[in-house]
């Protein structure tokens, strides 16, 4: 079986299965599954830390806070935030692959899942909060997100 | 100024001015700046690709459809689509970066923003025919997300 129907296989068995993520977690099954597997979680991580650089920014004041921008970005790390668990699933720990992953994404599946949820929820106040357009709920909300950034890279990601 | 300040700069300012897409588009100011930016712009191709692939095989019959699958594949492309413009917008072929993107992406400025619409449409269009669970109207509309990536990679990336 290729590597791609075998990733596509897996994205479907596991998108039918949502929200039960700790028992879904499964190995890669070759090295080329690893690495292609690593590239798609990287590529959720990348945007979401695109999303997030600006909002930082304008917490900590280097440029001014634009509610738009702060409800466009939130939304975006929503959405995102729902990706990472499909995009996590695959185990690549017993495969050499370059990434900052943790094998305890794969052993704390909980551990894991409940950051995640963090994320998603922080994001979704973040979206009121631009709504609302207020400067201070705004820098506030934005530093909720950080938090549940930081909270899970401190534990799941290289330093 | 520091390639992430740009970059968070430049993504700042085109999503504080949304939906004119061509008068944006803007050079790489750096290979650093280019070499970030591609990789953000695959990673939105790259999370496109892996959304695609299980809709694709259904479609061909090759694994059953399920459209619960089908929907959440469908609002991820969906979402995927609305970023393709800001993540897009760094004009990278001045600089020796590894991708397939074509410079008439940014040369044909509005005929890359109708081809994002397209699927923009297509996408939506599949998240109604998956809510309809009707087996012939999921992969007629499969096809028409298919014809609309296959439409833009024709005209915008490489062979």
């Amino acid at each position: 079986m290729s590597v791609l129907k075998k990733s596509v296989l897996a994205i479907t068995v596991s998108a039918g299965l949502m929200s039960s993520m700790v028992a879904l977690a499964q190995p890669a099954s070759s090295e080329k599954h690893a690495i292609y597997a690593t590239e798609l979680r990287q590529s959720v991580f990348k945007l979401l830390g695109s999303n997030m650089g600006p909002l930082g920014a304008m917490a900590k004041g280097k440029i001014p806070v634009n509610a738009e921008v702060v409800e466009k970005n939130a939304v975006r790390i929503n959405q995102l935030s729902l990706m990472i668990a499909d995009y996590t699933r695959t185990d690549t720990s017993k495969f050499s692959v370059k990434t900052e992953a943790l094998a305890k994404i794969w052993q704390e599946g909980e551990h894991f899942a409940k950051d995640i949820d963090k994320l998603t929820l922080a994001s979704t106040k973040l979206i009121s909060a631009a709504k609302s357009k207020d400067e201070g709920a705004i820098k506030k909300a934005i530093g909720g997100v950080g938090k549940t950034c930081g909270g899970c890279h401190d534990h799941f990601k290289k330093d």
